[in-house]
């Protein structure tokens, strides 16, 4: 008697579920130290000692009515002042206090923008490969996803399919950048390149086309790689945010969304998507960590820690053969796999211990992914098993 | 370019705001200690200092990666085996992990529960007076919002007109016990009569109709009410919790679903809602507060600081000449308008800085709803400028 909408999602279920017990049982089988478990995007670096400090200041310094209570369902007025003031100083825009809506994380953020604005049937497009809930959030609000195909090789925007995909019924266009699952950083002249095309339709088209630009690896960006801030491109974008990834707060569910003055009837955009987070029945992002991020708006990420991981696996998979996207961002490494099924050879891999998410988990196949966010001792320990896993398809080397 | 459907709320939203607006303009004309706002549902009652505790031991002594880090979508296993095993030792009930499920608040547990259950065109069947953000939850999936008319006096479920109301497109039923914005507590009685109206409307129809229990007063019984455990009394219920009140936490957004394994295929609906926690974008209940309010499962909310409120508020207005429900439970006091329009009555109340909800707002005019969740020193200041309202009703007296 659940739902009719809801039944498609319990079959694909019990998939992930089986992937999760499969990492359990082996754990239990081998010890956690010999499984190589590189499924999750759960930050294996804790959260910076600021943010610890800061959550006790607060609960000690502070009114405990005000630090746990209601506040305006966009979030604490001092908390997106001292957001969007961080944002300014760092990309040059004039955001306020009223641009800014804290949310239950970026999952949130993204549902509110996609109910602030999708009608039923209107199509949200898509760039595979891609985190496959974007497909669930449009579907909530009966939207229709429209996926452009991979541009493999590069793996940044297929533009070319991109403009085709455009349609009349184009409301709204989510990118994500550094990106899940390929840690590709999009350039400058991609952001460019995209908004020209955004721009030409709108006119075509006579209404506003959104811009969601998921942004939870911002902080990620490796060998000097700039993530442009893609409102100084395009007046109709909104920018979705997470704490989750930059100071390893994935439980704790803390982001916003910005809606930048430029973006179209931003007023009554915003007041909807302010309402959109109260009815959804968040009513608003939690207080305390609210305010503990607040206080670590300058706080950094231990980018060297994912630094040494990424240069790790991607030079010692790359030295045994394996071909990888050179990862620029995120925390992630996109591999493809030496079969065309890699449901294969996720499954050949499985038997070293290893465990990789196949790439038709992001609309993708033929690639398998790799979060690095674990320990180096996890990586360098997980070398030897690629080696015999490549042994199994390229023979013995050296 | 907003969404068709968030443009009623828009509207609907300057209403609110205004009032919103009308309390601050009078906080900065008058001082906000000679602005008696009884309008909002914001407890004055600070957090235990066990939570505090609490929330500093787990930063000192627990895995940072783990406690601000993701867990299953349904919460972490210990917290919901603490919770079950606290809500088994109350009301004999045999509830396990995986009956629970954590949630952002209760309006997130609730949302979990519909978007799970409701089809486009079923209908969910409300008490009024109610919480108006219901209909807001049920719109979300589509569902239709079916008003069951007020027991005016008694203010219990109107048990003729609910039955009169049930139909073969029945899927859900929304209880709140104790109860927003009466304060009355629905005795075993009353649940008694609605699980058996319900038992022969199932059969009727031959189809499940879930009872939700919206709950976050459970611990505000006063003059030794008890509130029913309603899963005790129909199979088919969800029971929803926020320690929004209990715990003086409702910026935190913590709060829990139970669903029973006497549930109609409880172990598909258990797997759908979880799903439904994690797409709706909260993914999962914020991790350190989650973790915090397990070590609190036996802290009591402070009755004594209420029942004075409740004693002081409702004699003081009942002795003026004012009719008002006898408060049983939550933090509420509803009142009877001296003249049929409520509004009028509000606006006249305005002139004495007195904020009060009307209860147009709870789809039941000509009543108006104080919450005495505020400081006893408000309450009894707040008496002398009632008297001068009273006085505009019933002339001088004594």
């Amino acid at each position: 008697m659940i739902a009719e909408k809801m039944k498609p999602y319990l079959k694909n279920n019990s998939a992930i579920r089986m992937m999760f017990e499969e990492g359990r049982r082996l754990a239990a089988e081998y010890g956690p130290e010999n499984v190589y478990d590189f499924s999750l995007g759960n930050p294996n670096v804790p959260a910076p000692a600021k943010l610890k400090d800061a959550i006790k200041e607060i609960l000690d310094e502070e009114d405990p009515v005000v630090v746990h209570g209601y506040m305006s369902n966009a979030g604490f007025e001092q908390v997106r002042k001292a957001i969007a003031d961080e944002l300014n100083g760092r990309f040059g825009t004039h955001f306020a206090e009223h641009n800014l809506i804290m949310t239950v994380g970026a999952g949130s953020a993204l549902n509110v923008c996609l109910k602030t604005l999708v009608n039923p049937g209107e199509e949200v497009i898509v760039f595979a490969p891609y985190f496959l809930e974007y497909g669930a959030y449009v579907r909530n609000y009966d939207g229709v996803l429209v996926e452009v195909a991979p541009d493999v090789g590069s793996f940044r925007p297929n533009l070319a399919d991109f403009e085709a995909k455009l349609s009349e019924k184009t409301k709204a266009v989510i990118i994500n950048n550094p990106h899940n699952p390929t840690g590709v950083v999009y350039p400058e002249e991609t952001i460019r390149a995209l908004a020209a095309i955004l721009e030409r339709k709108q006119q075509e088209y006579g209404h506003a086309i959104y811009l969601l630009s998921d942004e939870p690896y911002r902080e990620l960006a490796f060998d000097g790689a700039k993530v442009p801030f893609v409102t100084k491109y395009y007046a109709n974008t909104m920018v979705v945010y997470s704490y989750s990834k930059s100071l390893s707060l994935p439980g704790e569910r803390i982001g916003y969304v910005v809606i930048p003055d430029e973006v179209e009837d931003s007023a009554d955009t915003i007041a909807a998507a302010t309402i959109a987070n109260r009815i959804s029945g968040c009513v608003n992002a939690p207080s305390l960590i609210q305010l503990a991020v607040a206080r670590c708006v300058d706080a950094k990420v231990d980018l060297a820690y994912y630094d040494r991981n990424r240069k790790a696996l991607y030079e010692g998979l790359t030295s045994l053969g394996f071909t990888c996207v050179k990862p620029e961002g995120a925390f992630y490494l996109w591999l493809k796999s030496p079969v065309p099924n890699e449901q294969d050879f996720v499954a050949a891999a499985k038997k070293y211990n290893i465990l990789m998410v196949p790439g038709t988990s992001f609309a993708c196949p033929g690639y398998v992914r790799l979060a690095y966010c674990v320990s180096y001792e996890k990586i360098t320990r997980s070398l030897p098993q690629f080696a015999k896993l490549a042994e199994e398809y390229f023979g013995a080397r050296g």
